[in-house]
């Protein structure tokens, strides 16, 4: 990752600051109180914790408020009944009983780490889900019990085609993450848009230029004042058929093979609708790797890989990471320092926290 | 794909063209005459008459020298023994016995075919391969099977890291191909560099200055010189750490769980050796769709989805298609014109033709 070339990141950069573990309970004992069951209230928690601890905020606690009022209105069951069908060997249908995109994501993961135990690979569709969250919170999910782990979801349209003038596609998330022996794990998580909408936001209110190719006004034409964005470009910019592809294959992945919305059929995340299930897909792939290499040689490899690339030779001024290495830096700063919040989701905390009954954890204003 | 904003194929523009059928017995005839089992012939040309019937001219017949000089010199085995051991119930390692990419890697996503069958979805880990040519070759033998077929593979170090100043990863290709009730299967083939380097090369010879952000010169800095470029840009220019987090997940499905050679350990496929096997791996996915969901709703689902994204707005002046759709036109037109052969390659046919006794095709030369 060039520090030379890249753009800020989106994260919330406020001096109040909330220990882990509080927050953790707090967003719990939210969720709980709105009617979450504890399967439920603990694997939205620990999806967005991973957001809030890697940095990733738009996927982090910011989104409780939003779970509550999906809970609580009915889009969202708080108390699902979670049902997997095994259909061959390494093949699952997971029903999420409409119930949180985390509580069920969590669960196809496992199911399919089961399966691939001894299958080698497996795959699990995944029906009736909602709000994926933070797509890496699954792939990691997977690494850590020893498994590469693959895990995408097809959203509301929000990116144009390569040449398109609509938004089509979602941004339709590509996760992956890989068990590295003595460290932590290899972990990509990319949106197939060129840019995250909430990093258009950001230079919204910085008041500065898009770089090029990234999000376009509504006639499809690129552009770089922020304030006309109507949708994302896919990634790859004059190359973009290869982003649109990459999007393609999970929307057909999440959408086609579970049976459930296209893109351009699901509702918006915002709403108004909070009481209609979004009847969304997903798929989750896992991978034993002793069922192709011994562990020792994958390990020395993967090792080998990591040492070679982190020390590979770099631009002036900028740094080479691997996948998941800035974000492993920022959860262990932030596990030190607090996980910083942000003005608005603090008021939607106390108001939370006031109507549920469930006390605010303290917020450190240093 | 933006007609507007796509810059020229690097398709051969000669005005030399020669009958497909004439043209695949001509590069099994000189194939077989070279060494080559029946086996390794028919595949190796079905794989490069894939290129050069969807205009991938670089991976298209134009390699039959290559490829003669590889098995005259012993990199590549001429008649290998191919050994598919099976690890579990959706899971295999094949050795390619050092044999031609092609005719190992379709052997593996035929086993993985018939793994998925019964196990849903299954994986072929890919031992002792060699050139693996063009990718959407194998992708599209599994969606011509009726699964969802997916091949990477990665290659000789070529594209820079984000941030990084030398050749880390191979163009490092992803290909998917999904079948289509009633049409052509949708097919992804996309390096996971910005551009490739055939491109650089047409760019050099245009006279034209390059995309941003899409190759480097020796200090990792992107450069608009195409003669000035000495590495691949990552998929993504300011974004490039997801084209480099692409390549990654290929180099570690195709190196570090087969035990093969990373892109930085590979030979180059230019030489000067030839007689030593490259030992490069890969890996090939197959899914079943019916293990998922009845095939009626898949069918539906995928042609309810292409027929909207076909259908839907574009920028002014630009197209939209599904991945596939450019190259399956592509392929219409030469069945019926001919296959452009281009004047390098030509001589190289005659050379070959001459030497190895096997009658030229005849080349239309209006």
């Amino acid at each position: 990752m060039s520090t030379a070339s890249v753009t800020p990141a989106p994260s919330v950069d406020s001096v109040v600051r909330v220990a882990p573990s509080a927050l953790e309970r707090f967003c719990q004992g939210v969720l709980a109180a709105a009617g979450a069951d504890a399967a439920t209230a603990v694997a939205a928690t620990r999806a967005m914790m991973h957001g809030s601890l890697f940095g990733i905020d738009s996927h982090g606690v910011r989104l409780t408020g939003h779970y509550v009022k999906a809970i609580e209105g009915g889009r969202v069951i708080g108390k699902p009944h979670i049902e997997v069908t095994r259909t061959g060997p390494a093949a699952a249908v997971l029903d999420g009983g409409d119930g949180h995109g985390a509580v069920v994501t969590f669960a196809a993961m496992e199911a399919a780490c089961d399966m691939a135990t001894t299958a080698g690979i497996a795959a699990v569709a995944i029906r009736r889900s909602s709000h994926f969250g933070a797509a890496g919170a699954y792939a990691l999910a997977a690494a850590e019990a020893g498994f590469i782990g693959i895990a995408v979801c097809n959203s509301d349209s929000f990116m144009r085609l390569h040449g398109g003038a609509e938004r089509f596609h979602g941004t339709n998330p590509i996760a992956a993450g890989v068990p590295v022996a003595g460290g932590k794990p290899w972990l990509l998580d990319m949106a197939t848009s060129a840019i995250p909408y909430n990093r258009v936001l950001l230079y919204r209110s910085l008041g500065l230029p898009l770089p090029d190719g990234v999000a376009s006004d509504g006639a499809g034409i690129d552009i770089a004042d922020p304030h006309g964005v109507e949708m994302l470009a896919p990634l790859g910019a004059a190359f973009g058929h290869k982003g649109a592809g990459l999007a393609g294959l999970v929307e057909i992945l999440s959408a086609v093979l579970t049976g459930m919305r296209l893109s351009f059929d699901i509702a918006p995340m915002g709403g108004p609708d909070f009481s209609t299930p979004r009847g969304m897909g997903a798929f989750v792939v896992a991978i034993r790797p002793d069922a192709f290499i011994d562990r020792d040689s994958f390990d020395a490899a993967m090792r080998r890989y990591l040492d070679r690339l982190r020390g590979s030779c770099t631009a002036p001024g900028a740094a080479v990471m691997a996948p998941g290495d800035r974000e492993w830096a920022e959860a262990e700063r932030r596990r030190q320092d607090g996980i910083p919040v942000d003005p608005v989701t603090i008021e939607d905390f106390t108001a939370l926290a006031k109507r549920l009954g469930v006390p605010l954890p303290v917020f450190d204003r240093n």
